[in-house]
């Protein structure tokens, strides 16, 4: 953010400190400015909408309950919508390596709110006519906000974002399964020539793992739905009125169309962070199989002359600064890179969730970042795999019908006839000799029609 | 196994070899005990049974169809049940780092059986009355039958040892969380005094957490239910009896009085393992809670003297070889370490998950015997967790008394009063002068009765 | 950027394409710009002015060989030459998340350089005087250069930040050490009471294992002082001069006064990312012991009243949004979290390096941005933890005498007159009736003054 | 460890306690086999080789000292030897997830040395002649031994069989590298057509890489050999002679023949598990690039009819139950299998590293077993990866010639002469209607006979 140099005094328990004149952000947010210079990353916009949404809720339950004048009250519900839609978020400055449990986070926000507010009021930002702790952060603590905020930015970003991509992959898969089925190939085990398959089956096997995976996800979502607003610093609701709770909850539901729900037991909610454990694992899960997809994809591919070479991809950029003409699989190695990174996020994530000491964890501010990062790396690179890659995928149908045809593993089709041992010898001396199995069945006279019928690849499937 | 020194000769592909006299298992078997001396472990007793339970249910299915004769079919099935029972595992005698898929460990039980079948048929370990792969191995692949009988040996475990351990460890969470619920004392966040909380409520979200937990499990149990036998070597179902698949799932859930179900896609089944991949999942999510509540327990009984001591453990042995009287957290250290043992196990399967390509996914024994070995080691640990630490637990009560009369945290009580910042003043100057909260606020002549009735700690929880 | 709207049209092997009017790269990496729209991160300017150092000094070598025409060669050094000092980085646009190998990296430098070179020769953008591939990327392959480049951004993160960091705080725990060692307190293990240590001990063990990662650390960047340029498409060399490998690491080593090295086999140096692999294994050595020592640190500023608190830290910012005047760890805190990342960044690059295939790791743009990024986080950690956390730490005596005093492992002094059995009984008696170890030897009649002179604890250290 | 039914009592600061009448462990270890029923995992032969050796050289010094009567010392040396030489394992029986540290671990030690000591004094098992604690652990803990003969086990089995096993792969790589020069094919990247390259390149690139990881372990290996002998409970040295570490030391040394040395710290040797730690890194590096290496092999293997097929690897075993003559890369892929739980097995680690608090890690069992397994494991693997895989590798030299030929990466010659872009689209039109790039040529009459010496793969390598 470009800051005039003008700069204003605040205080706080530790004295004075200057901030820029023209910041919404106040004294806390700014010792942390100059405490984190670390990453220069900010938590995403979809944890600030969430943290907007749960002032303006707890604002709105404290004036329905009494606690909060109706005056200030309204421009904090006013200011805090204006955060949440993003109008503010150059003011939201602390990196996310930042103080444990993210109570800068929580300072940020009240303080932009509790300026906003004073401006609404027809104050300047040094009048403090609206204090971020007693008024803006009335009932509620960073312990019950930021975990509650996490899950909502969170499973906002499932729902409208990355569960979708999930379901258009698995569609356009099964949609290749479909438009694939009619082809024939070898199959391959450990590399090596297996019985036929279809192409299309491959696929189908693809979309049917894609849809496990949205499953585990979908079912990692519904722990998200726990929010413990209320719960106050450590899940005892201290100094929270005995309806704000339920009250809250209400207002964040109607606010976000989610249905969040109270957790069983808010000190639970409070110790761990685990519904963000349980999330990351889900995509942990997802990036394992898309690892395999892909992979698989690109041997498939592989090629054009010296590879299996049995689909092809469309071109999306030359492949090579030095070999002309080479195209490469570039978006499922891109694919790829992010789920290597996938992986890694959840070993910060769950290096993080082991951590967790007594009333609070106090690493979710990295364990916010990382998932959130997460949850945005997957939403982009799916659509683009869709319709970058997976859309055009085609079969060589003349490199599958010689694979079909070559495969060593057609003898298996004699085995019910001719027993395992002498079927193996067969399969090993075609090998050794470099013939096909039917050159062999004939060398040796087994070559009758019946045994020609059962090699032919279109039974076998 | 203490084998004799006699030997004699069995045959395949590769040519003659020499197998122990005595032994149940042929030649390929022998081969992979030569190719694979590296752990000397072997797969453990509930995967032996559940391929023994396989093979049974397939040979009566094969009887059932008219592939296979009711004079072999009836000694197979007999065999098969000896296997599943135990009598034979001493001839398991390949190396859980063997062949890709498992395709040894296959072979092993075909030998067994089929060299078992051929006794109980009257002849000798050397008359091959059954074929380990025409007969015993009919409908069969290694890669349909590998990962059906990792799911089998996995959910078995998970319905017999594992979920009722982490129920019971639950229950008396919960048991402890009431009898402790009176017990109040400081709450901790950042290891910084908190507002006061009650022993009983930590308990109630360890025991809360353990529950989360338990469902996470338990949802993975439902994956393990799908077995993919019939698919064959890839799915297709090739050599297979069109009724076979449906056949012999009914007969291994009556023969396992589990409810296994065929997948819902038999190529995506046999290309990843995802039902394993997805247990493992979920025993690290137990894994990193674990870490985190015996953590805790062994900050609040730390101590006696030089530590937080709000809880004693009972002792189970003296700690320490040089200090004499020294009793530590043995249990709960023991615990942590078994934990770092399943993360790390986790890292290896989906390690090995990632290798999937194309069809199968040839690193299945690793997958197998680390998840069934992190099962194992859970189900041990946690009732020993159970009956040796947590049911002993005591509180301190002087100790509880004593974090919660002096926590600092004390002050916010007062925020709604008087406000965030001169309440913080009021802490600021208690922690600088070494002073109780109250001591400041009687200098400060701020100690009114109101004051003082809000200051009690028991008022707010 | 903010480019403007007008576009001009370029082409590619893929046909034409359109490209901001004003910006200095071409059609590729424009397709790149739109196949991958990802994460929004770049390559960091330490890998820029790599890559800019790399084509500078290939332009001159090439000239000097005879393949490159000065008037070209001349323009192209002066371009890479303002690519290595930033002024384009903002035509820098190609995600980390993108073509395998970089390959878009590469044609992104390659295109500047190309537009701006046929600028300083007097023409358009559109003008094409300089070619991307053939001159400016000539003797080079993304393949030999991107690898390239990231060692040398790598090695130089390292010289000028990241060690020198490590060492100030080696340095700083030093000193820490020297100042605390007159303070004597108990030692813990276990979290249990043991025998009296000096606070200046544990800090000398804290400098000390700093000095082992530095030593790790710069053991891994002799690693990355191997850089293969010349090695072109596979290690082969083709389409490159003799003379070019040798002469182009000494115009690299000129430009960076840095001490690259050819490697000892390119074909390896293509094969596998090794440098930066060990490089990341390193980094995660130092992570583990920073968690460790920065938990320990925690652990003994805890408090001020419920717990240990034999230390206290600076006070950088208020610690919570709810319980006024709490002070928290939050340097430490925030230290822990980026550690987590690290780790976890450890995983991304390893499941990466095991993804190698064939003559390259298609995998190194992950593999560049997330080294890179772990040597930044870890520059920016170090120093903010000397600063703002280390270098304020005070011991508080009163706590620390209080905890030599009273620790009941003490009686371990005993234990070579007494015997460990007698001395275990008197030290479990003290434990049990909450008494001082003296105490119970007075109760026993065991108090002579030997035993007296024994218990001094100062006698211990 | 069958025993007989009969029990003596012994007795502890915990009371009496049964413990097999012929068991040479006493009332500790039974405590330990009683809490501790986990995983029936025992510490391997070479820790208990080293604890034999510490406790032997302890007593030799605590004799010359003065502090060990001589008629129980020497019976303690004598005992010593006998565990170090393996005569009483099976009176080790304490599981390896045990109490924190060991301590269980270094009481089974001294007790059965206690026992066979005093009966080799001519008492009987009861006779307590020799005490465990007072006399066998004179002047140690099991804070410095633990950690000393964790060391000592890993330095030895580097030694003598890891990095020997290391040695001879990279030799029988270069071996094959020196063999396979001669064989020209296409390089592959991105698994798409690359340049020429020679197959015997190719093995050159792994026999380096195979050599950089030696030298990574031997690095590690260095650190091994800091031993903080005489550190006792928390490295301040309590209780111990001050000539003790410098001759204990120097015994350890002589017994072992291995160049251990004090740390340059000796709290730093307690607080962390350094070595263990680092030594485990080089050991996933390793991991990794072995993951790479033999993924290569199995790609360029891949066939015999449907893949690449470059190569040929020795059949070891029939590679399937189901389809006859199939053999599959057995060795390969269960060394990758390895690799994985080394992958698996390092994460385990550096939870158990991040978990040290003050003045131990207690989790020094978990690292102990899980390092030492690691050793074992690659001990085993390696060498049958070289005797029944690397060594009996073959060029398919037809199908090298033909993956030579084909690739239409040879175009990559032209570039010099014809420019990146005209052959960019001679390769692309080469692709696009399955010709060869010389067909090509001829049809846009640009094969002269200068083009076609460029064109010549024998004269791109």
């Amino acid at each position: 953010m470009e800051m005039s140099n003008l700069y204003r005094k605040e205080n706080d328990t530790l004295g004075e400190i200057k901030v820029p004149a023209s910041a919404y952000y106040g004294s806390q947010t700014q010792r942390a400015v100059e405490n984190f210079q670390i990453s220069g990353i900010r938590l995403p916009r979809s944890f600030i909408k969430a943290q907007g949404i749960i002032k303006a809720a707890a604002a709105t339950v404290n004036m329905q309950l009494g606690k909060l004048p109706t005056d200030k009250g309204k421009v904090i519900v006013l200011a805090s919508e204006e955060v949440a839609q993003g109008r503010w978020d150059k003011h939201f400055v602390v990196d996310v390596y930042q103080a444990g449990a993210g109570t800068s986070q929580n300072m940020n926000v009240n303080e932009v709110i509790a300026h906003r507010a004073t401006e609404l009021l027809g104050g300047s930002l040094e009048d403090h006519l609206v204090h971020p702790n007693d008024d803006v952060n009335m009932c509620q603590s960073t312990n019950d906000t930021f975990p509650s905020a996490l899950n909502m930015a969170a499973a906002e970003n499932l729902v409208q974002r990355l569960l979708p991509a999930i379901q258009q992959l698995q569609q356009e898969l099964e949609k290749k399964a479909v438009e694939l089925m009619p082809i024939l190939k070898s199959g391959r085990t450990h590399l090596h020539d297996a019985v036929p398959i279809r192409l299309g089956q491959e696929f189908s096997g693809y979309a049917d793992t894609i849809k496990q995976s949205y499953q585990a996800i979908d079912s990692a979502l519904d722990s998200l739905y726990e929010i413990g607003l209320g719960g106050s610093a450590i899940g005892t609701k201290m100094n929270v009125h005995p309806e704000y709770p339920k009250k809250v909850l209400q207002e964040v539901c109607r606010r976000t169309n989610l249905p969040f729900r109270q957790p069983t037991n808010l000190f639970r909610f409070q110790q761990n962070t685990g519904a963000a454990i349980r999330t990351m694992l889900a995509l942990k899960e997802l990036a394992i199989h898309l690892i395999k997809i892909t992979s698989d994809l690109r041997l498939l591919s592989s090629g054009p002359r010296t590879g299996i070479a049995e689909i092809t991809l469309p071109s999306v950029q030359p492949g090579s600064t030095i070999m002309p003409g080479k195209v490469n699989p570039a978006i499922l190695e891109m694919t790829h890179m992010v789920c290597c990174q996938i992986i890694g996020y959840e070993t910060a994530i769950s290096t993080a969730g082991t951590g967790s000491q007594l009333e609070i964890n106090v690493f979710m501010p990295v364990i916010a970042h990382t998932l959130l990062h997460s949850i945005e790396l997957l939403s982009n690179t799916i659509p683009t795999l869709v319709v970058k890659c997976i859309s055009g995928i085609k079969a060589d149908e003349m490199m599958c019908e010689k694979s079909l045809e070559e495969s060593l593993a057609l003898v298996t089709a004699l085995s019910p006839k001719l027993g395992y041992d002498l079927s193996s010898q067969i399969g090993k001396q075609a090998d050794e000799q470099k013939k096909t199995i039917k050159q062999v069945l004939h060398e040796k006279g087994l070559l009758t029609p019946e045994i020609e019928q059962l090699l032919n690849p279109r039974s076998m499937v």
